[in-house]
């Protein structure tokens, strides 16, 4: 089952249940090879979904028969008419769904939807901050309590599986996707995007339970990195970048228990993920002995003829696609891909046996999550829906989330008798705050959906006694492009500043998801420029708030100003959440998820090589250093000081298989309490191929009064320290590590070379 | 001797001569180790340089004695005291080298210095335009020749080798050595590369004669594509785009003859170049059967150590690179190599038949160059240097590859009556003109050693009748950094215009050469920028002429103009030919050798894939639309027309091993003479791994007169059309494949699927 000789060995990576597998057989045995190809067959809902003559359109009862009766499709994703739907009507369009597939086909249909930040599609739900606000906060169990709140919501709507966590590694801040994932770095999308899977699934991926939904990993692999900066565009990676860095996630989350996966629609220099057999088959299923689901993106198997050029037709794409590994298809508009599956099975391209490999692997999916158990759950009873307690938690990730990069003087936190004067385009706006998929794909019709929370705005509002309002800048309308800006007040902004103490301009982007978010300039817009640098010229103090995807460059205007917050995407509480840190109500915690870069043609990441590193040149002009960064990756300030002392580690020298633990005493040294994210970082001294000249292993957050000191041990397996070398293999070398953890620095050594292939030491 | 017994049936790329190979042998057995070790290592000038009481600099008796004497150094590099010599200070220099190590080793020494655009150390010497601009050109012959004039002047200075061709596909417009390269294109490289190699070197590598010089292919490879833009930081090319795309010019090169090689300074993804033992042994040495030398760049064993943590020390760090294949070692600084690599041989750590390989390789060269013949030519007697048929070719050369980019309502050609307002920083400036390598390093003392030859102001004046020049903006002094500008007199120019009927502004950047040429913004400066906007609004005609090493962005003002002309970097010619073709007195031919972008974060090649290309985006920004590019590869104008007709091919169905002609009528339509690049693209429609949207496969350039018709036939072998796979193996697939000349299309049909390893098809 899915398992070469050669990998034989490898113990399965989750632990196969000997009922699941008995009733697999036996369902198996039963269906026919159309029955088994329907399996395999995932459409949008938009194919069941019809117009009635008002023009109201409505899940069709003929449609469902063609689909799931002539068909046989075993799986339908996506928000029915296109917008964010009630608790009640998500159970009432699943379970005519399921109704059918039962009726039909004796068994379930699977329902999955992209819901990136909470159950994002279903109206009343509670939003979390998008990936790139967790990558931010660096709490590990925040992640998992979100997610496991996510899941009972998603759950609460019938819904069982959920195309997320997100691990692209956020490496081109160009890329309109950059904000889904946790940012640039492998360690924190790693453990964050388990810690994500487990808070989803829960611990045992056999039972997840009525409470929680299926995992699903995006985007299988190296879809952050395209070379264009454009989303769905190739990625230039080698293979031993691919297998150090990109698939880390993906190994940690199937660790975890992660029961599918979804391919990047791209290519890597030429090879689209969907057609490569060495990754999908080879490094998920064989290497790891993992028996979960590979779904496609959207009609991505297609893309091999219509779009990549590598298939003659759209059967010969199918053939391509399902041969290299793909176990669900989501060819969302077209059922023709069951006649070409069952063609080439009968003209023996595809082999019988690939078919009941993915027929065993879905119906393995459906039963793990409960689907024949409970195929129509009472959804009534899921009462602590958008309960209080959920909007604590995503009040206290929106907190935690929220970066403070820059507070010259100890501006912040300000009084709040402060008298504010409040603007620019992001400060009254719910579609901001919370980015693309929310209430609908491109989040446009956010502040319609979102009305009851609360803006920057209206935040601040509540918070502060004196706080005036004035756009300066305005964004468009949700029917025009994410991109339009009118200027609006530029001038009267300036005039009420004479009245004010500060300033707080909110600036950024406004929402976007995927393709239409490319764009060409990463320069935040002309227009919100001009607004900063003609505020500026009043002399007062200047706070600027950032709320944006990615890092929109603002080098020529951040000198202007004496405090800068990064609220990235913070979702329906992020308001709230700044208000209370501006007042001091909150401390920050949070750090830069990736690399701010102060240019548009010097864009760079935290682990690059040593000889991307020179100091400045000769001359007046800065032009030529090479790292000339707006911020490095973790840059976060607070309203208090830590102090680390006493780093030590439980060995000096140590061999692949030992675990390493450091343990440094961090001390609250201001006046205020506060969170610390307590990072690991590691550096390798020498090794065969040019090592990084740092990386993070590994994070813990911890909570310190003033005065309070804590003892913090973090651990890693030595093999973390391993990297993958010319020929492909792990290698773990002899030589020294540099450790550091905040201002302090300790130095093991590995006392052996040990090399090996499978991503698992032996 | 460097071959393998996979690859023994590899017929050599250079047919060894049996006299020079005898005469190796014979020498070799006479050498010690330390002898053997003194050819491996190459020294900078001024480690034999000494300053006398007044400051003056001299080729030291002393130091000879230490470096030739003692530590029997086979090879010296560089410019004496840092700036071009007259070729009686050179051959008197050299002659004195070359004494010494004919007395202490009975071996010459070679010479070898980096001239990229002719003789460009020698004083009075005919300079070329830079290798971007004959990638404009497009003209192999012209190619050939201008390099075959370099060589005679090169020699004439007794300077044996010289390190050029540059071929690095310059496919990263923020590269500062972009302009060394014919740019982004495979083919234009490899073909202009090879004709670089035969005007260079002649046409029996075995013999080059006393007028040539030995090439040495620069950057093996891939030197071109840094992610971070900046020169010697890594590239993440993936295997098989190094061996169809990088490896193409250097495989087409070595089959010229070519019979040295330099290697790129930095690394990919980690694995530095010149450590890498499959591409230094492997892919040269090996599979090509090749038996010339590989030298390092600058210092760059050391760096392996210093910079990159591959090696333990510099003794280990030279243990990694001869053994990866280093024949020679440019460690300019530090004659401990001979000590290091004296100790590792006696360790064991590098063979004695590894060293002898190496001495082997440095031998044949200094016998194939005839140091060992004619140690002190008479260089008074090249009475060729600098005479006025070297002078007409180079004007050739700068008219043939200045680009006309618009030519809104046929401004140009302008009548010699019109008055002109010359203006923009570049508009007086050799320094511009010639950018870097240019009598220094960095070019910036070129209006002092080039002030006989005419810059655009100076031309301009003498072709037309009325021309005042203003600058507006100009540079910093030789002393200051390249990037420097000072507003000087937009306000005069201004005025000035009103008395003007055209207004010409010379833009782009001033000098520079490798890393400190990097920089953060590919925009145009704001002052230059500003300067354009100005003039523009007087509404009188504008012609922008671009001189730039790179394209800086313009898209914001280009509008503006109503023609662009893009000179790049001609030479010394280059003010000369611009006024030639803005009068009509020469016609335009040259076509743009790179992608010009229209965005800083939106770069792009012509041979991108597929998915890369999408029209624009609904609402009415046009930011998304994924290739918005300023001007395409290729594009260039001119004032006369072409029509092309009647495309047809020798085969329609074809073989691996078939040779394919396309043969196309082209007439001159408009009503002057004019040259035509003509152009051979092709479209793999379906191919393994997604195929580029079209490649360029060969050109040629002809002339015609008015109303003149001539058939010109393009071949390549069939084999050209292959591709390198996924599994690194060359590939012609089964197929159909779109052949494109003008305007003109067909399609032909490979009928097999052939699958090879090495270069050569078997």
């Amino acid at each position: 089952m899915g398992c070469n000789a050669l990998f034989a060995a490898v113990p399965p990576a989750i632990r196969p249940d000997a009922k699941i597998e008995t009733r697999i057989e036996k369902i198996l045995g039963r269906l026919t090879l159309e029955e088994k190809i329907g399996q395999m067959c995932q459409l949008t809902v938009s194919m069941v979904t019809d117009m009635n003559d008002s023009g109201h359109p409505f899940i069709s009862d003929e449609l469902l028969d063609t689909v799931i009766g002539h068909y046989k499709v075993g799986s339908i994703l996506n928000v029915p008419f296109d917008e964010a739907q009630s608790r009640e009507a998500w159970t009432q369009i699943i379970g005519r769904i399921q109704r059918r597939s039962l009726d039909c086909l004796g068994i379930p249909c699977i329902y999955g939807v992209d819901q990136m930040h909470g159950a994002s599609y279903t109206r009343g739900a509670t939003f979390f901050p998008q990936g790139i606000n967790m990558g931010a906060a660096l709490n590990c169990e925040l992640m998992r309590r979100s997610s496991e709140i996510s899941a009972y919501e998603t759950r609460a709507c019938a819904i069982p599986w959920n195309f997320a966590p997100v691990m692209d590694l956020g490496r081109d801040p160009r890329w309109s996707r950059m904000w889904e994932s946790y940012g640039e770095d492998v360690c924190v999308n790693s453990r964050l995007a388990a810690a994500s899977v487990r808070g989803l699934q829960g611990d045992d991926p056999n039972r997840i339970g009525m409470y929680r939904v299926a995992a699903c990993l995006k985007h299988f692999m190296a879809y952050g990195v395209p070379v264009s900066g454009k989303d769905r565009t190739p990625s230039s990676v080698t293979r031993n970048a691919l297998r150090e860095k990109y698939f880390a996630p993906f190994l940690e989350c199937i660790r975890a228990g992660a029961l599918s996966l979804m391919v990047n629609s791209s290519n890597n220099d030429g090879m689209p993920f969907h057609a490569n057999r060495e990754l999908l088959t080879g490094w998920l299923k064989e290497e790891l002995n993992w028996d979960g689901v590979i779904v496609t993106d959207w009609n991505d198997i297609y893309n091999l003829y219509e779009r990549d050029h590598i298939a003659e037709s759209r059967k010969d794409a199918v053939r391509i696609a399902i041969n290299a590994g793909i176990d669900m298809a989501m060819v969302p508009l077209d059922r023709d891909f069951c006649v070409y599956l069952r063609e080439l099975v009968e003209e023996g391209l595809v082999s019988e046996r690939r078919i009941d490999d993915a027929v065993r692997r879905i119906l393995r999916l459906k039963m793990r999550i409960g689907l024949f158990e409970e195929p129509f759950p009472d959804t009534s009873k899921f009462d602590r829906f958008a309960r209080d307690e959920f909007a604590a938690v995503a009040l206290q990730a929106a907190e935690e989330s929220e970066v403070l990069l820059k507070n010259d003087g100890g501006l912040l936190p300000l009084p709040k008798s402060a008298r504010i004067l409040l603007t620019g385009p992001n400060a009254n706006s719910m579609r901001c705050l919370n980015g693309g998929w929310s209430y609908t794909w491109q989040g446009e019709r956010c502040d319609e959906f979102a009305d009851r929370y609360n803006t920057i705005y209206e935040a601040l509002a509540r918070k502060f006694d004196h706080v005036t309002w004035i756009p300066g800048v305005e964004y468009g309308t949700p029917s025009e492009n994410w991109q339009v800006e009118r200027v609006r007040g530029i001038g009267e902004a300036v005039s009420a500043a004479a009245d004010a103490d500060v300033i707080v301009v909110c600036i950024g982007e406004n929402s976007y998801c995927e393709t239409p978010g490319n764009m060409n300039d990463l320069n935040l817009s002309q227009n919100q420029k001009k607004l900063v640098r003609e505020l500026a010229s009043t002399g007062k103090p200047l706070v600027l708030v950032l709320n944006e995807g990615r890092p929109r460059l603002i080098g020529d205007i951040e000198p202007l100003a004496q405090a800068v917050v990064d609220i990235l995407l913070p979702g329906n509480y992020g308001g709230d959440a700044l208000a209370n840190l501006l007042a001091g109500d909150a401390n920050f915690s949070a750090r830069l998820p990736f690399t701010y870069p102060r240019w548009p043609d010097a864009l760079a990441t935290y682990d690059y090589k040593p000889c991307q590193k020179r100091g400045t040149m000769e001359g007046e002009y800065n032009y030529d250093a090479v790292m000339d960064v707006q911020w490095p990756f973790c840059h976060g300030l607070s309203y208090t000081t830590f102090e680390y002392g006493n780093l030590r580690a439980n060995l000096t020298e140590f061999r692949a298989g030992d675990t390493l633990s450091f343990t440094v005493d961090i001390s609250n040294t201001g006046d205020c309490a506060g969170k610390e994210a307590v990072l690991l970082w590691s550096s390798d001294l020498v090794a065969s191929l040019t090592p990084d000249v740092i990386r993070l292993r590994n994070f813990e957050k911890i909570s310190l009064e003033p005065g309070e000191t804590r003892t913090v041990t973090l651990s890693i397996p030595a093999s973390d320290l391993a990297f993958v070398g010319y020929d492909g293999r792990w290698r773990l070398e002899k030589g020294d590590f540099r450790i550091r953890m905040g201002t302090e620095t300790l130095f093991v050594r590995c006392v052996e070379t040990r090399v090996w292939d499978t991503p698992n030491i032996p």
